[in-house]
């Protein structure tokens, strides 16, 4: 295993003193681990928190910043991060409105934010919490009770932020929150296996000419192994399954995600694929993403993530965002 | 090897066609291989034109757009683009006041490009260069007499871009640009080799505990091959190579760049040991990338790009861009 680390025990720190150096729109408690808007808490403006284990970067602490995130909890590699850790992030970003939390199903995850919110709760903090579960690939799996969250994340904590940046209240910027989700579906494929520093070795053996389909974001199994095959072909077994749960159709948001080790040349192959099948189902791929966004280390191998616009969400979707991995409008 | 691709011989038609999917504001001309600028020509404006070999994705086409390159020609994988391909494209970017090619420095490029300006003259347009040779790690190579052109390419476009935005003329967009890669260097390290999908096997061996010192993005052979180390020691090789050619001071522009298998994580590991090294000579990272931004396919590892700034260099730097791969400002 080579890997551009100093410790495997540091890792994640060195990773946080990066950020901190790289972003001067940020805060970073490296101590605590969390990765706050500079800004924070802004006064009357709900907060948004969210986490999990690193390993997915740019997730969760690139989507840090206006219009989106007011803090991020990274986990060690693939760990969901600790009670304590998001109850420090959920009392530092409440300015008096509330925090959200937006949490992607796995089952740590989703324990040790409840945690985290019963704790926050005695400080006085309101919090409401948005469970992301948009992967149509397996109904449960080796980290999880029900569906995997993976790429909607980012859709919840854009659209999700934007309300909140424009001063909505709690209970609205979750509504819109739980919306997206509803409206969101993934699929992802993995043509390699990506490597822990801990571990120092592949997370699962996978042969020179087999993909696996419907992988997770931690290297854990997907729905079936199968042959590798044309670009095309992988494509329309991702979009059958995302459109055989929720059929595609209208004004679609859509993100060709990378998973770390892949050429942005291949993203951009799946990605006129993705657009041709939306075609011929009537939808339109009117907002899209290709790149690395919801990251498995060095994993080779993408993810779909759709998203069935409404005029708000669209607006919402448009509305200005800075932080290091999204940013338009200023 | 397993590439998420239709066909060895479609791979830069696919990718440009996935291209135009996914950014209405670019105008594809897939039969020709020119991206443009939607709304090029702009009377009265500079235009910039750059291109090179595929398989550096988002270079260059990943930078067309407002602020930044006008068309970018994309060659076959690791090749240059041809003199007609480029001729096409600059007579599409004219508006009167000339065009201004960004040529990195490998002999292939050299020569289509001087081929193209040639013919482009043919047709009354008047065309400059600025030739990009930052890279410090090898005099020539086996693509190149003199310095390779890597990293400061990216610098160089979004700078001149910038001033022609303004509406500078010809010789102040070219002059800027000269002297953005005057005060630009680079150095890059491999942890792995790439593979192309014309060959389908890696362009080079390199051992499980040894990485290549002063790799090119092409995969040829660097300055010398080496144990692997902590990522804070690789560092320091890579940066006092560059301080050693020009000695690091004052406000400094930073990219930690990924080769395009490299874990996000990993390169913010390797950015908080750049900025304590700049901090060591008295210099101050002010300004900063750290992504994929200047790739070879699959390869792991990173490279290193410094530039001196000025006080136009930074305002020119903060300028307003909007393009696929680099967005601030608007």
């Amino acid at each position: 295993m080579k890997k551009l680390i100093n410790d495997v025990g540091s890792v994640v720190a060195d990773t946080l003193r990066g950020v901190a150096a790289a972003h001067p729109s940020l805060r970073v408690d490296v101590e605590n681990r969390i990765i706050f808007r500079r800004d924070a808490p802004r006064p009357g403006k709900v907060g948004l928190v969210s986490g999990g284990g690193s390993g997915h970067e740019p997730l969760h602490g690139g989507y840090v910043g206006y219009g989106m995130l007011d803090a991020a909890c990274p986990g060690e590699i693939f760990t969901s991060p600790v009670p304590d850790q998001i109850a420090t992030a959920t009392t530092g970003v409440d300015g008096g409105a509330g925090v959200l939390h937006i949490v992607k199903n796995y089952t740590g995850d989703v324990l040790n934010f409840e945690m985290a919110a019963e704790l926050s709760g005695d400080e006085g903090v309101e919090v409401a919490r948005v469970l992301v579960d948009d992967d149509v690939a397996v109904r449960d799996s080796l980290y999880t009770a029900g569906r995997r969250g993976t790429g909607a994340t980012l859709f919840v904590e854009k659209i999700a932020g934007a309300l909140a940046e424009s001063g909505a209240p709690l209970a609205e910027v979750a509504r819109v929150g739980r919306e997206v989700n509803d409206r969101s579906r993934s699929f992802g494929v993995a043509l390699t296996p990506c490597t822990t520093p801990a571990a120092g070795t592949p997370t699962f053996e996978l042969g020179d000419a087999e993909i696996e389909l419907g992988i997770g974001i931690h290297g854990e199994p997907g729905r079936t192994r199968a042959a590798h095959r044309e670009a095309r072909e992988i494509v329309r077994l991702a979009m059958d399954a995302i459109d055989d749960d929720l059929p595609l159709s209208g004004e679609t948001l859509v993100m060709v995600n990378g998973m770390g080790g892949t050429p942005l040349m291949e993203l951009y192959i799946v990605f006129a694929e993705v657009a041709a099948y939306l075609e011929e189902k009537g939808a339109t791929a009117v907002r899209s993403l290709v790149g690395d966004y919801v990251t498995s280390l060095d994993m080779q191998g993408f993810s779909v993530t759709t998203c069935a616009l409404t005029g708000e969400l669209t607006r919402l979707w448009d509305a200005p965002v800075e932080t290091p991995a999204l940013r338009w409008g200023r």
